[in-house]
């Protein structure tokens, strides 16, 4: 049997519909600016968030770094959360690539309130001080587990950091889901930021892409980065077409991807209780608690995988598991089931 | 009529049986290693040049940077030809991304000398100064015309070298065009640099890709980086898949590109002497002179794509026009003609 | 009258003492390591601090980043806290040149608890994670208002780190204020970080200076990039001549500095409650609160410089002040005494 | 014996009458810009280039750095000698922290000729290309024997490069040796350069420092990148001190050092023709060529240090020695009688 791969959403691969659409699309050499497919889909993107320009990127990881380094200068900071994506795994890039320097605030459960990151922000005083130029907020919040920073939140934050000239960049990796979970809707979320980059490969299913969408000047600025950080692709347009797709088909099916999450959670909090915290799961992420209930992390997801269900473990007391395309209802059903045996099993053991 | 596309041979766009392949690949995470598509053309292409391994890139100048990152420390030095694309075209990266130091030797006609590199390199002398890590050569030499570098001047350099414990890098975006036209092996080509970078979307004809192979550890380095650089794709096996059909394909025909672009030459020679050099002619790229007879280089790209064959306009002297996978022998007569014939008569109203 | 300057105590100048000891210093060429007075400052230094080696700069940033760069490689990251001179004040430039990545704890008054820094601390997990290798404290707190890193918590630090595989860098440009006012010693201060950067040119009252110190293999990378950071003096003894009459002669006394800082935050509060906290002056660094008693800092600055004393407006709620050498117990009354009316006067404007 | 030590102009020790005014300095916080002796001294030294303001950096490395990073943007290029200090000798810091590209032209004897820097510089064409932003000229040139660069062509490299965009940045560490060897001016080298370092502690003979020049807005930005670079320097008066008895007394007496350059190198010549060029000597530094005569450059440079007399090994064939304020007249006499015998003999072996 197939394992049931609950890794991660970036694990998707393209069904036949998106397959054909790549081999069929219309592509040009898109260093020239010459790839209709690409064109349009950047395009696409940049409308649905209200924003004047898109650009297609290879990872979500370029979008963020050359979205972050159009907005700020180097040795001038950005403001995030303590357990950013941005931050913490993609491998120190936006410092040791485009020199900025950073500052976080703590959310312990992921939660964006807009005061935390407001508090932190400095405008320069004096040639050696570091001003904010940017803040980053991540929607949905990976490292908490989908955390969803609320419309609110958002607004609140626009509207204040609007009058002090400060930039907010939205990692939206997964803004779909925050998008489908809260019943907010694109436009608000570009409404409430200058950049955001959208990831088409994570759950909506496209094998490769990001977009970054902004004002024309700063994406043009971006596309000058892009360049330079070896990210300008030729026919692009193969990609993109499967991009076209994922927009098209997989957006409202993200409710799915968090009803199987749901379940799982509920499914391990009943075996063992604390094993799991249901009310915290908003999104297509769930988090394990194995260490609160005596089993270490790397335990639980061995076990787990031993019986084809693959979680993985963030650290020595938690696992995290995702919710997507290619999990189906009875196999969501099914890595429930295995998931509350095992740690069942483990925690009696290590009670 | 379509217009016959001679500014680059980045412009082919992938034929059906690639289109094919694409969708057919059968894929996976390339980020945790599990793409089998991506998994096999690194291997295949690091088999060819004799390396140890591969890394699979969206673009020749993350092949590059992330190649030359790995062997050249902050503040170290890389020596290269004086128009080495890597210094040249590509964004600054080197310098603004890696932080290397970088000298050139100047040969006015691209032709590599060992000699002329040696020359200039230097082993620290003091903590003050700056050593040379590494020599990169670029096969065939673009902003000179597709120059070959000569095996026996790379077997030279790499004797040379190796001595000093000084590092080769090949810029091999168009390696295979100079195994064609040589009659050496890409094995040959491989035992002379640590690193090579190829290019699968130029004259090969894949729409996105570059390989760069080098000893596991170089390549282990490599990968770090390029997930640093924003480069590390999810199920990028759907564009390895047209590398591997690009290389069962499409090296051998580069021997075509080559007689066309020696026919466009020789025919503009013949109508305008001075105008092109065709015994400069090495590969796929010819480099015209309108310079040399009064003719604006502008103005003769410009004349030349209203009449349907678009070239480039390098500098104020000189245009480059690149033969490639989707320029047929009957186009490239017709773009003989109509260079000769604008030329012609560009150069007669100048005179 | 020459004002009272309580802007910094970076303002001090050099008495006659200093200044003959730098008119008959013996001195030699630094860059080739030949000269004495250097060589004994640096040795001096490190020795007190308990470590192997020591580093003549030519300013706090400088030993600062060096020390830092030494410790965290490009891309791994720096915890501090969030109002840390190293993140605030050094132009960013540990993200600017060093490219290192930083998040940071919150203390809100500055005092130093092991636990906030230690609950960021994570190992990296996959390649593509940011690990931490360094945690800086700064002792005394600047922008907390001289706040002093208790020695226990500061124990607690250097014991869970090591275990860890963790380094610590301490900004210690005003370590001699926490020494002195809490009664540890250097070498207490040295042995719970890998490297200490103290500044001769604050409180101890020398014209330009500051040693890093560490072990020998830490010193000597910090020295290669002191000099490629543009800081490799030639005959510097001159200014490490001044480094140790400071030593020699201003340590003790900065308990003066002290007292006078606390007459003021006393005066202050006595004559308008809320604005001036004494109960938080610890060293020789005074917070006046004027936003607290209706009063804009700026205002508060500009009213106190025209009855002659000098002091900082921090933002728009705080001003600063600092004690130092030049400031005799004359000044330190006088100058409580007019900012107790000034600040009277403004806060019954204000009322 | 003291020995005679001709291993560098940066190994003068201050007299009596330099040391005396550092000792009187009126000093203050140039963090502050409120040090008027540091003050006096950019604003004289601005004066005699004829620019409009001026910088004092502690080392003439941090001069050329800030000098050079004001005028080129992260990525775009520099162009220089092959065997300029910048590149050479200064730890690789302007790629390494300034981010910049570097590509060089080749002067066998250092000879400064405009056309070979102008042959190299390029405008950007597409978003692709590095543009020269910077062409930098040594003068005089170090590694070539301390060669003075003619004022014609700098005039010459001047008008072209104003045309065409293009800045200039002068190392002139030794302009000073320059304009008194070949009877130009201060006005004239300031005249042809948009960036003007001179070094105040080689032939001058002050203990530490360099000034920049240039416009203010130049000034302004090299400022702030000082500072970043962590070269901000508190009460730095003490040193431009010593600067200002450097400008008053020991410019013309530099004469004296090119004197004694020259009969050293006639001396060696006339013992051993080839193993010295005295045509060559321009100015203050010699080279021999031990390598011409048989004789590796350590071995000599090994026997004329136990007879007394200090010199470099630059590399495998020649030595360099440098003539300055702390060797008087016999003392060249003495060197240049010890070099002739040591080579004398020395070839005689080898021969």
């Amino acid at each position: 049997m197939e394992p049931i791969d609950l890794r991660s959403d970036t694990l998707t691969r393209p069904g036949p519909q998106m397959r054909r659409a790549m081999a069929d699309a219309v592509v040009g050499d898109d260093v020239y600016g010459e790839d209709p497919t690409v064109n349009a889909l950047e395009a696409r993107v940049a409308e649905m968030l209200g924003h004047e320009a898109g650009l297609f990127c290879a990872t979500g990881s370029l979008a963020n770094m050359v979205g972050v380094a159009a907005s700020v200068g180097r040795g001038q900071e950005l403001l995030a959360e303590s357990r950013a994506h941005i931050l913490r795994s993609e491998v120190g890039g936006h410092g040791a690539i485009a020199g900025i320097t950073s500052r976080t605030w703590i959310s312990p459960d992921g939660t964006l309130e807009a005061a935390d990151a407001l508090a932190l922000a400095e405008s320069p005083r004096g040639y050696s001080s570091v001003g904010t130029a940017l803040i980053a907020v991540e929607n949905t919040h990976n490292f908490s587990g989908g955390r969803i920073a609320a419309i609110d939140q958002l607004r609140e934050l626009r509207a204040r950091t609007a009058e002090r000239g400060i930039r907010v960049h939205m990692d939206g990796a997964r803004v779909a889901n925050a998008v489908v979970a809260e019943g907010s809707s694109f436009a608000d979320q570009g409404a409430v930021a200058d950049s955001v980059s959208i990831c088409l490969s994570k759950g909506l299913g496209a094998p490769v892409g990001s977009v970054l969408t902004g004002s024309r000047e700063l994406i043009d600025e971006a596309r000058y980065l892009r360049k330079r950080y070896g990210g300008g692709m030729r026919q692009a347009g193969i990609l993109a077409a499967a991009g076209h797709v994922a927009l098209d088909q997989n957006i409202e099916r993200l409710a799915d991807d968090h009803a199987h999450a749901d379940l799982i959670a509920r499914t391990v909090a009943e075996a063992v209780p604390g094993a799991a915290d249901p009310g915290s799961v908003q999104t297509n992420i769930v988090m394990l608690n194995p260490g609160r209930v005596g089993v270490p992390a790397e335990r639980l997801a061995q076990a787990a995988g031993e019986r084809g269900v693959r979680i993985l473990a963030l650290n020595e007391l938690e696992c995290r598991l995702v919710t997507h395309l290619d999990v189906s209802a009875e196999q969501a059903q099914e890595a429930a089931s295995i998931l509350a045996e095992v740690t069942e099993e483990l925690a009696a053991a290590a009670g």
